[in-house]
């Protein structure tokens, strides 16, 4: 999944998941939630769209996100389709392009202001609206990430922490979140010291077996 | 393959369709056309290419566009891939790169000669030419659009008239084209009334339920 | 569908390819190297890394390129998927974003200093590393190139000539280099002129039949 400008940007969006399940417009079994979708926003939340496979539509656009960004989101991962990209830019929600290149060290770099960005994330654009072709039915349910290559399933539950950037989105359960933090931690000493290590021109196989015991 | 980076500009193509279908080039037995396909553009056509599906080389590139461009074409859209890039980048033809970010309203854009530029859509690159893959058969017949989630089949008709922009490529039959306008023009403000009450925090539901009746 | 803006770099890389194939992490009977696979990168080679399908993981980073900078790597094509892309551009190794819109003439270019520039080709990306999914095995040994639409089979050989652009990646088998430099230069020619024709308001069938005899 891709941010609607290039990988260009080295912002970041974090937060916790309200996610929003997607149904065939036709599909007339599937719950009907009570309010419109993007109304039930919390602040600080990462909203997480899951559209179903098979659609050309987009199902997030402009005036979704004006709504989401009043209501304090911190940013949208759209497992589909994504429009309105110039407007997006304009609101200054999506795409906060950088100074070429870059000039700080990016694995220095901390979740400061800068850093952290409202952004979009999609799978791809179009210019269709959702309208007859899909709605939301679930809210803060769990929703399933799935894609051809990615062989283990995935899902995210509400809640869940979101972590994106131009690499792609991260999803972290609340409940592994303090182990994951302490792993990132030693893992990111361990990288600076082999980054180190080959800037000074020791080989991969023994940096690593050094560092990486 | 591609190194990472997408859709920059917020500009436009539009003008009506001259269409091109091309077939398997080991086909003997599909129409061959009396002139080079590139040499019936026609002034401020928008050309469309339909290259058939699963060919890994590009059906155009900066030698065409050098002609359409004499010819006066507004645009080109390939279903189906294009090569020459920096070329085309040197030509002006299909990026005019837009300053970031772009500081004017999205929505009060209208069709000024800063918005709307000619260039080039694809839905691939390659480094291959055409020789012995592909070749030009129909020249202004109707050509079919596919892709795996377009799930509604889409024909393009010569004169429909083609709209292209970062979010996608949208067609639009003659017939429905003053129809068309009518709902666009109707809806753009119904959009704009939204946007200024979802700005001012008014719920999407109530917002929707009141603007859109 | 979308418009040729993403790869906004019109540099290059070329150079002799050193293979590296990839196989599953839980394979066990397939080779394993007896030397950490960047640590084989030869000065002025260009790395081809062949991940096997289907795999969500990347098999290139920010490490591994900053090792195979300091062995004097020209250039990384990554038939797979590549992370750390901030760090990357950090580095100034994959991505020298040129001045738009670019001034020279592209038909001109010769392998100028400020044309060949390291950089990294890869067919996705992911936050994922690949322990746990993917290995290396054979170290400058064939591997296949595999896409969809690439109809006929394509296998890369140790030190065959890799050149790669925004456009896409084309493999030259040594053995055919010097008829193919031949062919180019021909070719070259011969589109210079056409590019003149065209320019001039000639038609292209008339150009082509005179020029391509």
């Amino acid at each position: 999944m891709y941010s609607p400008t290039p990988q260009l940007c080295t912002t970041k969006i974090f937060g916790p998941a309200y996610t929003v399940q997607m149904v065939d417009a036709a599909d007339t079994t599937s719950p009907k939630p009570s309010q419109h979708f993007v109304d039930g926003v919390q602040k600080d939340a990462v909203v997480f769209i899951s559209q179903p496979e098979g659609f050309y539509s987009a199902c997030w656009g402009g005036l979704m996100t004006t709504r989401a960004k009043y209501l304090g989101a911190r940013g949208v991962v759209v497992d589909g389709n994504v429009r309105d990209l110039g407007e997006h830019r304009e609101m200054g929600f999506p795409v906060r392009l950088c100074p070429f290149p870059c000039s700080s060290k990016c694995r220095k770099r901390k979740f400061t202001d800068d850093v952290v960005h409202k952004q979009v994330f999609a799978k791809g654009t179009s210019a269709l609206g959702s309208n007859t072709f899909t709605r939301a039915s679930g809210l803060n349910v769990p929703v399933q990430f799935t894609s051809e290559t990615q062989k283990r399933p995935l899902t995210i539950n509400p809640g869940d922490l979101i972590l994106a950037d131009q690499d792609g989105v991260v999803v972290v359960p609340v409940e592994h979140a303090e182990k994951c933090l302490k792993i990132c931690e030693e893992r990111f000493e361990i990288d600076e010291k082999t980054m180190e290590a080959l800037e000074n021109g020791e080989p991969m196989g023994e940096t690593l077996a050094r560092l990486r015991k």
